[in-house]
């Protein structure tokens, strides 16, 4: 503290110090310790911080983090205040994950409840009370009624203004109070989304994927955006749009993270430790989007996270059981069960079964790079033609036209999760549900078995439906992922998946039940035995396509392992989970947020996929053989005229500084951002400071003749330990690097002289450029 | 190719460059990278292997991996076999995980059938055919007979012997048999380890980690240490001594996976491959000794594994489960379930029992600290006096005080996990045990429910017996493990907690019934309710000691939520895992594995760690600043004598080759191994090289005079980018690109010159003596 106080505000005795060049190392070192210690102790507002769309320096973060922590625990041997506040430092990780987790809960709970609730809106209204939702209504209803549904107390539109039912005009009326309820519901959600938090829209995992990977992009996790994502997406969901809760949830669940984090110094200054908590946050939303904490422990880990220490994986698991149990208690289903979709399936499957499980995994993957294509398609054409400036109209149009479509098929008109909850289910005996319109043989029945039975009319209804309603889903959810509403992909996928394994499924059973003399079902699926389960295919076919457009393995069945609860079936889903990936990978490489993350440029560095070309960083790296030299700044010999000319004449965001230029010999590297901000700092506040002042990065400076203006010392903002590489390192060593330790930059040296620079950026550009993709696409350091 | 044939077998034509310096840089890309490839095909038998008890290096064995890739990539352009053979090779993994999977889940079945029939031995025999254990002679049994037990065809000893059971003369009969039988078993075993496999002792969980970080002991994964540990095994469990199977059957399921890897080149050859395929190994062994593949995998992720990515999740999760299923289809425990305590607990657990599940976690967590510091200072005593020569005679005396001990408590009498089954298990109104003997009142019962009763007689006496069972299994594991057999930790830890569990249970029980006019108990214990489920209380035991000795946490959780399948009661076990991970951390900060293998002296570099010391690299790095300077090779000066004589006079696992000892701008890093047999195979079979000749590094040598003889061109034995960092770089960063790069060493540069060289010994050194450790523990580079 002492000797950077000396530094930055007393005029600097020019002979203190007549070291030699090996002095700084011999002798330096405490010197050099407690320098950057002060260094980490912000001595100037500024210094140390990031910039706006900017990637974080990982390695730096890690080790003011450490830093932070060390002297904590150096004086928590002081006095038992310190101690108290050294274990205080030391739970409050554990606090945050429990706020955490309540307030995830707790926004789900309420998202679930409202969404419910608008939802039925557009269908009619409860007399009773305006804000019970339909379900509520007829529970709370004391009248006797035949179907469970048409308690006398819930008046759809046409009865309540028409005073009756039925008919070609009250149908009429009920399809035009849908359509209108629809549009509004979509106008407000983004007119708010325009209005107030334009990062509020879309499903945010591609950009929360950046975040955690070291991107910084302020607001983005804000109050602003939780608050109005919070809304709007209630809204989405309720206009009846091909959209999900899932994802945006993990936003919403990600915001709670990031503004708890302001309660903690710890994670307040501390953009690497904040990540952890959102990477847990993230779990939690996962957690009460399915009501499966392990599973979004896992989706964390598999699919958003990039620095997962094993501490964060204990306590993102306690975050996503918290978060679990706040929303068990809202108990926002009316079931007291934490999942969404809640199966028992009793009967096993036959290995045979394998062979349209994997063909719901090739459809699944099909789907999936079919669905990423074009979805990616539209969205490219909506960034770069006139269409994209009308986003309050796309959403008007996409929304009439869905709720146009989706009114007259009962399996559109229902919100898309309550279908993939019929769908999934399988038919008991009292099942009244058209899908379970069976021809019914009680004589053959054992019990609560169910064997296998002719399908009646009902059945061969909902099939065509459903085939509609297919069809109708794959189209529409391309146009929907991406407008200006929070928009979450996992449901429409569901569906998707979903609506073909039940016609599948079905297809299956009535085959076993014509046909049960094939050899194919002999000795498994005689007459009366219940072997086929239609729900069971409906499940697999939702996890492959699921699959297919996310690319999530062990997290998805674990997901869906947790919705069943039973291991008897990891091996369908696991089969049509595998298959799903590889037929979708053999077609395109990226999950849809990836291709996500590469339409908008951000600078990700993947994990997944292993760099595998053979060019070495002497190709990758800047200046390029036919490129100036490299701005280099000298250690001692440099005027801070010269500097300000090096930092206004060009835009890197970053100087290596050597021993001269003669040599090239590294001696580290200092940051633009710093370098201005000590400058300014010292022009204003040093005395002496003038622009043929020289700069000294060195421990002790060269004596210079009295005439001469005081030296600069920027020592303390001298990073001594860059990190290097040779011009013969091959880049995926060097990808393998960036990946790993979270750098910004690299430099490269060739028998001990610097040569080059590799950023962030150059990695990322050349990957793209080997794989035949645009590399200006990567817009972002 | 042609061109290393040239360097190697050809004389080398003296005058065919006169390079500058620089040109090897900008003209010599091409050849360099050729050469490198040629390298990677391995010219020379054994440049590029590694030594036994020596750390691979992950950067070159991943390098090769990709280079092996790329090259069949590249080839499958070129014909269809080609092609065929690129499918085959991406698909090779999986194939291998499916024969992993099978394998482990055979071993596993086998070993839990015969371990069950040996057990049973040691009490009788089955008349209908030895080779029947009880319960499956009582099964095949057509007689009736009352007890379920009791069936004439399953003799005891004293029965087969005398031909009556009853009596003081055949209930010493029964314990003469028992305790012979035991020490018949533990002699067999310890004699064969001794003999035939010295690496199949103990748990093998601290070598498989260590084996995984990158450490290399051959054999330790064997086929004869797969067979001898199977069989031992048995022994082992069958003798009675307090251990389980859990910890061998990981290292079983290594070793199968370790076989299987030779039969695919891609595995056999490349040793980070290889790990990848142990990583998921584990996770086979803990997926069958449990029957929890999700917890298997994240066993293997959170405890063994050290590179983890999320390929090897998928393909350990795939394993996991082919292994599970194995075992469930051999069904060895013939209850069709995969677990081997399956528990169905149905009544939910009140907020205040948390008290009590927090105590078990105190409990859990200071016996983990316990057994660790006895058991270690009992292993280093075995280590450092003579007990240590007598392997044999201390197995069979403990098994003597072991039998001797157990026999006449029937809960130490019985089989760990069938006393752990008992433990967890739920009174039900017609369970026979001892610990189900409660005064019933079935007026009060409510269909499946049991309310909570006052305890018999039969209850009582059970508690005295588990606790003397307790204070015994608490001593004697202590002794057991570490022996020269195969022995587990899961079970007897397991077994403490249950044991401890059940008895808090059933007093707080006890207590809710006599006293449910309390106030902590009003509300939700009235008389008549079912408000203390004993066997959920066995269960938070049993977790929280396993976690106090292991400090799993994340797959502890998961194990046991598997072993109920009831999400409900994950927070009781979080709880307590999380306090005993708490307490028993406060006291000592290894677990039991990790204290194993830092008493064995392995060089493991923790990840979970954080190394938090203000130390730099100019502090770790050799030589230090009073020893003499670092030994170098030079590029293009030396001759073969001279390397020679650095060769033998140091011991140095590599050297740094640099330009001139005048300017020590590092060049490249050649390894001892590499440059010994290249010289001696250059000495061998290349004319003209003799003690005189110039060994050139670079990749034009400098001209000498003709008179000269031929240079050795070494070029293709030089690590070109080497991994270097400043003096200044602080330690903590060195301890994190150790970690996760893999590395073996590190070369330490101020201002672009070679200032020293950083092992991975060093680190390891550096970071134990910086935790008050003796650094001369480390034995291993």
């Amino acid at each position: 503290r002492v000797y950077l106080a000396q530094i930055t505000w007393e005029p600097v005795p020019v002979l203190l110090s007549s070291g030699t060049g090996f002095s700084s190392y011999n002798g330096g070192g405490m010197n050099g310790t407690s320098t950057m210690m002060d260094f980490l102790e912000e001595p100037l507002p500024g210094v140390g911080t990031y910039e706006d769309f900017n990637t974080i320096d990982w390695v730096r973060e890690k080790s003011r983090d450490r830093d932070r922590h060390r002297e904590i625990t150096n004086r928590s041997k002081e006095s038992t205040w310190a101690l108290l506040h050294s274990v205080s430092d030391a739970f409050s990780g554990w606090l945050l994950m429990l706020l955490v987790g309540l307030l995830a809960g707790s926004l789900a709970g309420l998202i679930d409840i409202s969404a419910h609730w608008m939802t039925d809106l557009k269908e009619g209204v409860c007399l009773a009370g305006f804000w019970f939702n339909h379900e509520h209504c007829c529970w709370k209803s004391n009248t006797t009624f035949t179907d469970r549904d048409k308690c006398p107390e819930w008046k759809s539109w046409s009865q309540l203004i028409l005073g009756h039912g039925e008919g070609a005009f009250a149908y009429i009326l009920n399809y035009f109070m849908y359509v209108i309820w629809a549009l509004m519901f979509s106008l407000l959600a983004v007119l708010l989304v325009k209005g107030f938090a334009p990062y509020a829209c879309g499903s945010g995992i591609p950009e929360i994927k950046t975040i955690l990977s070291g991107f910084i992009i302020r607001g983005y996790l804000g109050k602003w955006t939780l608050v109005i994502k919070t809304i709007t997406l209630v809204l989405a969901v309720s206009s009846g749009l091909s959209l999900g809760k899932e994802g945006p949830l993990v936003h919403v669940a990600c915001c709670c993270g990031n503004i708890l984090c302001h309660l903690f110094t710890k994670y307040r200054k501390n953009e690497a430790k904040r990540r952890e908590v959102l990477s847990a946050a993230a779990a939690a939303g996962v957690s009460v989007a399915f009501g499966a904490p392990i599973g979004g422990v896992l989706f964390s880990l598999e699919e958003v996270s990039y620095y997962f220490p094993l501490k964060t994986l204990w306590r993102s698991f306690f975050a996503a059981l918290v978060a679990a149990f706040t929303l068990r208690s809202i108990n926002p289903f009316g079931n007291s069960r934490l999942v969404l979709f809640y199966v028992e399936f009793h009967m096993p499957w036959h290995l045979l079964e394998l062979v349209p499980f994997i063909l719901l995994g090739i459809f699944g993957g099909l789907w999936g790079a079919f669905f990423i294509r074009s979805n990616i398609a539209w969205c490219r054409r909506r960034k770069t033609t006139r269409l994209g400036k009308y986003p309050v109209l796309e959403v008007l149009v996409v929304t009439a036209i869905t709720a146009i479509l989706a009114f007259p098929n009962e399996y559109t008109r229902m919100s898309t999760s309550e279908l993939i909850s019929e769908l999934f289910n399988d038919c008991g005996i009292l099942d009244s549900s058209k899908l379970c319109e069976y021809v019914n043989d009680f004589n053959s029945t054992k019990g609560d078995d169910l064997p296998d039975r002719a399908a009646g009319p009902g059945v061969y209804t909902a099939m065509w439906q459903l085939a509609l309603a297919l069809i109708m889903k794959v189209f529409i959810t391309i146009f929907t992922f991406g407008m200006k509403v929070p928009s979450g992909l996992f449901i429409p996928s569901m569906a998707v998946g979903a609506i073909a394994g039940r016609l599948l499924g079905v297809a299956v059973e009535q085959l076993a039940f014509y046909h049960h003399d094939w050899a194919i079902f002999s000795g498994w699926c005689s007459p009366g035995a219940d072997c086929i389960t239609p729900g069971l295919y409906a499940m697999v076919g939702a996890a492959a396509c699921l699959g297919g457009v996310t690319r999530m393995t062990v997290s998805l069945v674990v997901i869906m392992f947790e919705l069943t609860g039973g291991l008897e079936y990891i091996v369908p889903l696991m089969a049509a989970a595998m298959t799903s990936k590889w037929v979708a990978d053999a077609i395109g490489r990226e999950g849809i947020y990836d291709a996500h993350i590469r339409l908008n440029g951000y600078p990700f560095l993947e994990a997944k996929e292993e760099f595998s070309h053979k060019t070495r960083a002497m190709d990758v790296m800047r200046p390029r053989k036919s490129d100036p030299a490299l701005t280099v700044i000298t250690q001692d010999t440099m005027t801070v005229e010269d500097v300000e000319a090096i930092v206004s004449s060009t835009t890197y965001s970053g100087y290596p500084v050597v021993v001269s230029r003669a040599s090239q010999r590294l001696v580290g590297f200092v940051l633009r951002r710093d370098l201005i901000i000590s400058i300014e700092n010292a022009r204003k506040k040093q005395d002496g400071i003038v622009s043929t002042s020289v700069i000294c990065f060195t421990d002790y400076c060269p004596p210079l003749p009295p005439s001469s203006p005081s030296v600069l010392k920027l020592r303390s903002i001298l990073d001594l330990s860059p990190f290097t590489v040779t011009d013969e390192t091959p880049m995926e060593i060097v990808v393998d690097i960036f990946r790993k330790l979270g750098l910004r930059q690299c430099l490269v040296t060739h028998n001990g002289k610097l040569l080059g620079i590799i950023t962030k950026k150059d990695v990322l550009k050349h990957i793209a450029q080997m794989a035949n993709q645009d590399p200006e696409s990567i817009l972002f350091n």
